[in-house]
């Protein structure tokens, strides 16, 4: 790989003096280093390999940091990375952790915003104009967002309040024609119409909304954005460019399969071959999958709801069978669950299916349009739990989030069969709104079907029956609760184990009779402690004898954390756990 | 007031066989029947009267409930409530109060849902219409959609997806150039333009989007509407229909001032005097009001940012003097919190203010955009707490909402002097978003003034320094407290009270330290309790022998129930909460 021209650039205004003809140079230099380094650590390829021209021109014309870019989701900021004092943590491979996926204010003062959610560049970046203006500068502010992130409503409202600003903000709309997986809604055949007619069609949503419009048929051709790009600099009102790119651009494969090289896990470049070699292992999203699929083929009323992730929420199957029971709706949430609730009111089974990260983009339509409404709405939650992720993508917040809304059942299998149980009552039932937490973990299986009846609500299941202890292990975190239980006997403490399987509610009666043989209860749960499931439980037992301890995470935000890090600082290991519920038990022997 | 017609219609199917004379002496029967009733009861008073005549020519085109029509926000839908057999609660004095002011299926088979948030009328159309195709329907799927409800993501997210549907959706504009205040957008500009071309401007955002457009010029006039519905009843695609009315028709003061009578309180009919003739205390609004004034007079970084509703969120001052510092987003509330955080990220102070029923609709802004980024914008929730409204705009959930989200400090003060320091010391700190629960009760006012340092975190206030027992009373409930604390002193116990200014945190210092003489500590908050604050407390007293009684509202939703059998409910009365103080005391003695 030679880096010639890569190699004089350490920040960007070595690239200014460059010829066009190296700049063309480092393009394909840039990209050689992101297809070598995104295949060897996985990461965001197609979205990288679309924006290296764009982003070389931004900086060619465009002053960073004074003038400042916004990236929407940043997970395409990679050659904005690179050029910016950080290409060290792409070309070498020892470095490769040293920075994050996307855009990171703690790495350089040329990125604004910690970013991993999408459609809230123009709104950011309209705040960064604003505060230009009463601050008193006049840098140019460039949102840089995707065809894809158009479609959340924060977009559009940004959209909207940016044309109404009357000044200087400049978005540029990189249109590769895909979301993650294929675009869907309106605005798409706008786009398409744009892009058919080299922006010269007369219905320009850009242009009803009062923006400047300027279309660049080539975004990766470096001549005609550099071109644009000087027009539009430091002009005095809002300004849309509307840029098409290829995504995945110089990888053939990625050019002809955007959607599986959106993200890609390591790769052999030669083979083509995936590094992991590892046995793959039936996760629950398979089995849920599966059990959707064949669900809605006998039922035709269900409908299976993503917003623009239908393969990592287990929609894959009625994606491809079942085009009528499908509904991708773009990456809004907020429709998704509105729409839900509609279908629900209709006769219509919705299952609308999310990361627990996304979730969190649609509060007000859980309580409001869905809630409120106790239409029997099934929502499926994946991820939701401690992990290592990034800080944008945490799984942690779904249970304060939902649990604490009147009117949905939130359900936590802890098994393949009460997975399955619990999808078959909530898909069939017609009293609530059903969210479930599909277990963030390898698949534990009975191999004992669970009668899919959950009609009593909080009615939770004393699984071993014992004394002194009691541990309450929700969902994914009641196997953790069975092994404390093994490794208790050793100590000669005969716990109950329970499972208490609804998030949103207390068994009154099972709590109360524990008083009568236990001087302690633990809860375990996936999930922060601050509003969680835990805490309910303690206040339950306030006014009580009973002692309480909530194990869970800390509030804060974790970045890329090992688990195993996070576990010992939560005292989520069995040995840490067992020695805090010793520690109690001290406590009470010595008041005795 | 005659009556002829209206006594003649009890349901839709009465309407059918009217003359269109008769359909216009029906309008002017109801308008006076509206305007007669509103201004006795108050409510929303301008959307009603605009809506006379499209509502009418709806249910004359269309067959209710078969096909469905949803309001956005419901609160244009007195009409439809007047002709769908509920029109003695607008006629009869005495009924006045037996239909809410929004849509209720619990009313009429002619309501879908319960709404009261804007923008969510499109998605939750477009699932009626989802559900009516895989169900095997054919009817009608009308959306009724106010212009300044068009401002809100949800909105789009539902045109973009309504547009791809391919299916019969009829999407009604009511384009009366007004959002609560004044519009402000690009969307307006369109809007604007399209009125001013009746419809033929080939900038079209609707047709952009893929709609069949039609244009109503005047959307008071019923026989253009009966036309126009007539053309698009039964279109098996989706459909715009954009008809201009007059906010407040019919009502010259209305139609003149469309903001002030949006929503009114009761006035006399004859001198047009509010009639509501006690005194008026100043309320923490207005104390809020001035102070921003005062403040952004000094300082122009500062800037005052409102989803419409700049009146009753203390922004009236600033948008009245400060232009330059002041934005109205629209009813955007994710692009305020986004928009707050870029200003604060560029050097400028946001001040954010929002009802806590509307703070609902940006869970993700506050956690992704401003809270992960860790910027100090300022947030004010106003009408936080339990209250007898209506059931969708609780003030419930604003404490589980925000103070379970890292690097937020949510704040509450007890008293003007305390919220003066606060908002003092959150708009000049730069370390963390601060938001702060203005209080929901009389102004309550110590005379000494506070020192605006809320530096050392999660610091909590002894008041009254005591033993036995403990009350925490969190920002307005604080008083509460104090009331208790006095009674209690009635019966020999000498209670501590403690303020513990921050929602967000722990002060464990403190809470260790009544360890040493106190037995029970109590919490009070004015909202739910499931994920609030006491339950925090609780949890940190589960592993020793306190023990805790946390006060609040149990999770539900209630629906304009009077305050005081919601105290009553809660136990929020001082002899009630005596009462279990009490019971604790007791059960502890006989233990010991």
């Amino acid at each position: 790989m030679s880096l010639n021209v890569l190699h004089k650039i350490n920040e960007p205004k070595d690239l200014k003096t460059l010829s066009i003809e190296e700049l063309n140079l480092l393009s394909g230099e840039i990209r050689d280093v992101l297809i070598k380094k995104v295949s060897t650590t996985g990461g965001h390829f197609g979205p990288n390999l679309g924006m290296v021209e764009a982003t070389i021109a931004l900086h060619y014309v465009f002053n960073s940091p004074v003038d400042k870019f916004v990236y929407d989701v940043s997970h395409q900021s990679y050659t904005h990375k690179i050029l910016t004092g950080r290409k060290e943590s792409f070309i070498n491979p020892e470095k490769f952790g040293t920075v994050t996926g996307y855009t990171e204010p703690k790495e350089s003062e040329h990125d604004f915003f910690t970013v991993g959610h999408t459609s809230t560049s123009i709104s950011l970046a309209c705040g960064l104009a604003k505060g230009r203006d009463v601050v008193g500068g006049n840098e140019n502010i460039v949102a840089i967002i995707g065809d894809g992130s158009l479609s959340g409503g924060e977009a559009y409202e940004g959209l909207n309040n940016a044309a109404a600003s009357g000044k200087n903000i400049i978005i540029l709309v990189n249109d590769n024609d895909m979301s993650i997986a294929e675009n869907h809604g309106g605005l798409y055949k706008n786009l398409a119409l744009l892009r058919e007619t080299e922006g010269k069609a007369e219905l320009n949503l850009f242009k009803a909304l009062g923006f400047e419009y300027h279309f660049v048929k080539d975004g990766n051709n470096l001549e005609s954005l550099i071109e644009t790009f000087r027009k539009v600099k430091d002009k005095k009102h809002p300004v849309v460019i509307h840029m098409h790119t290829v995504k995945g651009k110089g990888y053939e494969d990625a050019e002809v399969n955007k959607e599986a090289f959106h993200w890609v896990m390591p790769f052999d470049l030669e083979t083509k071959a995936p590094l992991f070699t590892g046995e793959y292992e039936k996760s629950y999203g398979d089995i849920t999958d599966e059990f959707l699929l064949d669900k809605a083929r006998k039922d035709k009323t269900i409908v299976g709801i993503t917003a623009a992730t239908p393969e990592i929420v287990s929609l894959s199957g009625i994606r491809r069978e079942l085009k009528d029971q499908y509904v991708d709706v773009g990456i809004a949430e907020e429709h998704a669950i509105a729409l839900a609730s509609g279908i629900a009111k209709r006769g219509g089974k919705p299952v609308a299916s999310f990361l627990s990260t996304f979730i969190q983009r649609t509060y007000d339509q859980l309580s409001q349009d869905l809630a409120i409404n106790d239409n029997p709405a099934t929502i499926l939650v994946h991820w939701g739990g401690i992990s290592d992720s990034d800080v944008t993508h945490s799984g942690l917040f779904d249970i304060p989030l939902i649990s604490n809304i009147p009117n949905i059942v939130y359900l936590a299998p802890t098994t393949k069969e009460e997975h399955l149980a619990m999808m078959d009552w909530a898909i069939g039932q017609d009293k609530h709104p059903v969210a479930i937490r599909v277990p963030n973990s390898a698949v534990v299986s009975t191999g004992v079907e669970v009668e899919p009846n959950f009609d009593e609500l909080n009615k939770y299941v004393t699984v071993e029956e014992g004394n002194e202890v009691a541990i309450i292990g929700l969902g994914s975190f009641f196997s953790l609760g069975k092994r404390v239980k093994d490794k208790l006997k050793e100590v000669g403490i005969n716990a109950t184990l329970i499972n208490p399987r609804f998030i949103t509610g207390l068994d009154e009666e099972l709590l109360n009779k524990l008083e009568e043989n236990h001087k302690l209860v633990i809860t375990l749960e996936d999930g922060i402690l601050d509003g969680g499931f835990g805490e309910k439980i303690s206040r339950f037992y306030g006014n009580k004898s009973m002692r309480v301890l909530n194990f869970g995470a800390t509030k804060e935000f974790t970045d890329s954390v090992p688990l195993e890090v996070l576990y010992e600082r939560y005292h989520l290991t069995e040995e840490l756990i067992i020695e805090d519920i010793q520690n109690v038990l001290e406590d009470l022997k010595t008041l005795v």
